[in-house]
């Protein structure tokens, strides 16, 4: 069904999709390919919400010569008309031949209506090459449009022995510079980066985006003027975050995720997200909070925080992603714990996953872990 | 100073060398290639105490053509009548012109003493082409040479978080059958397994090595009738283990280190080991303990025990690597630790290590490390 010419140029597409990755939020990454055989004639990807789409990138540049071409696009093509006019009847109107999908549309209110377009005008259309790669340039994107709920990703930062600190708190520095380096470039392609109170209130953390710690080969085709910051989430429900602290007052925006309305004096890019409680008094509700976050076009979630939220959220089912460093350390089982659970008993009720990568990042150990959900 | 020949051909050594890896314990693995420029006359390794060394193989193989050859060892030819004559003086015997060795002998009271009896007979005689490799065949034979210590690899199996049990004990099977299988290829390199009474009393474990389970490329090698089992070497301070544990009547060595000796009514394979205890009524002294073990020939010790031992040995500068698998779990907080470590108020005061390897070992991930010594 796919030709070896197929599969070269869909992965060229995925290729340059992933050129988009730290700045189409909310929008999915794309990239486009228009070919006659093995000759490229147009190539384009998304970059920036409101910008043109991958598609009419790589139409502008064929021009003339897309008549007739195959255009391979990482994304069935849109069919709304929304700040851009749809991508199916740009392709109908440049006169192309025949379409590759990697994936259709993963909103099911929508999914398959750019194909219909394209094949009413007579256009032949393909669609699963390389499917699971498409996939995997918008996880977050492709979970919001499924579930209205976001891609959420834990970091989770320890000794080997899976400590965080010592007893008496000391911790400073467990992982090294190429590990924080690599954190990094995970919060540069997140929507938002949620921590907590306690972790600002222990901390005074920045969570930002860090352009001079990106490193070389991301900073080459990411220049500083394009950095986008993600927006910042601290679940705060005894309204504890002040505007003395500091990540308050950073480029982006944040949300102090609330059970009240507090009357401190903030900054605009400040807000306040009223998020009901589990019980009264109780811990904010985490899956409405996602909900909410989901609302707000946030597809993809990175966690910084404490042993409490990730227990909390693997315990709601709400943690997609694990990204776990190991420092070349041993603490002792005196030593604070990475993941305080409640309530297992049986080996049956801990959280299983699957582990996609594990690799070295500078003398410390990086491991991708997915959940099983059961 | 060494050719690309010579490069060659000590890998083969080095290869060979690995053929007698889970049988020539004490005695160190060695290989021999004996060749004219890139044409292999001869080869050989030392399969098990007693039988002959790498060279003699080699030498018997080539025959007379051995005369003018370069024979490649990855040790030091040895200088001493022993169970067998001295290889160097076989070397010299069958007229052989140059010698190329890895390594010289470990053992500072004989190293250089077979290379002198080589170069007296006017032999021209190399040494360090593949050094670390050579040294990596036999960590236990160089340490113990070298310090009057054994080499300890010291395993531990926990959760992604670094839990061994559930509060409440329950801990069974955390890592999958390909680790299990893994740690019977490492125990079958070893001179000695190490656990403890806790650990009998807890599990009766076999603590042995079970061919069905060495997986289908070692089995081709390590035939059944081969198997060799480690010594048991079990810390019983209090004694209490009991004629009745499974161990001690499995094929093989059993040792009992304990304060005093008990009068129990023991099989012929056990052995009361007394070690001296740090203060009265207190732990048994480890580095007494291993020295004493070293003395028994003992290069290697494989130490499976729990998080009291481990934290102890750790503490004592007795670990040399550590072999740590992580099941693709999260135990919580509440779980028990894998590693016990007493008095540690500061950061600088924690085990530092340099991770040699990780990979995926099934659904497991296995990690080694070794300790940095301070």
């Amino acid at each position: 069904m796919f030709s070896p010419i197929d599969h070269a140029m869909m992965l060229r597409a995925i290729e340059l999709a992933k050129r988009g990755r730290f700045t189409t939020a909310p929008n999915p990454n794309v990239g486009c390919v228009i070919a006659h055989g093995d000759n490229i004639v147009g190539e384009g990807y998304h970059y920036q919400a409101g910008q043109p789409h991958a598609e009419v990138f790589a139409l502008r540049a064929a021009g003339d010569k897309a008549r007739g071409a195959t255009a391979y696009v990482t994304l069935e093509p849109c069919s709304h008309y929304g700040r851009t006019p749809p991508c199916a009847e740009a392709l109908v109107k440049a006169k192309v031949s025949r379409v590759v999908c990697a994936m259709v549309d993963p909103n099911p209110q929508v999914a398959g209506r750019g194909i219909e377009m394209l094949q009413v005008a007579g256009i032949e259309v393909q669609t699963g090459l390389f499917e699971a790669d498409a996939q995997a340039l918008n996880p977050g994107f492709i979970k919001r449009m499924k579930t209205g709920l976001p891609y959420v990703q834990l970091k989770l930062a320890s000794s080997l022995d899976g400590r965080t600190a010592l007893s008496n708190g000391q911790s400073k520095w467990i992982t090294g510079a190429a590990a924080r380096a690599d954190v990094q470039r995970f919060r540069a392609r997140a929507g938002a980066i949620l921590s907590t109170s306690a972790t600002v209130l222990a901390d005074d953390p920045s969570l930002n985006i860090r352009w001079d710690e990106l490193g070389d080969v991301v900073q080459q085709e990411y220049p500083q003027s394009a950095v986008r910051q993600p927006c910042r989430v601290v679940i705060d429900s005894r309204n504890r975050v002040t505007p003395d602290h500091k990540l308050v007052h950073l480029p982006g925006r944040t949300i102090l995720a609330r059970r009240e309305q507090g009357h401190e004096a903030w900054p605009q890019s400040v807000e306040q997200l009223l998020v009901p409680a589990t019980e009264a008094g109780g811990p904010l509700d985490l899956p409405a909070l996602m909900k909410a976050l989901s609302e707000q076009d946030i597809n993809h979630v990175w966690v910084e925080a404490g042993a409490g939220l990730a227990g909390a959220l693997l315990s709601a089912g709400l943690v997609d992603e694990l990204i776990i460093y190991q420092a070349p350390k041993l603490m002792g089982s005196d030593s604070r714990g990475l993941v305080d659970l409640q309530g297992v008993t049986e080996m049956s009720q801990v959280p299983e996953l699957a582990i996609s990568d594990v690799r070295m990042v500078g003398p410390d150990i990086r491991i991708t872990a997915r959940v099983k959900q059961v």
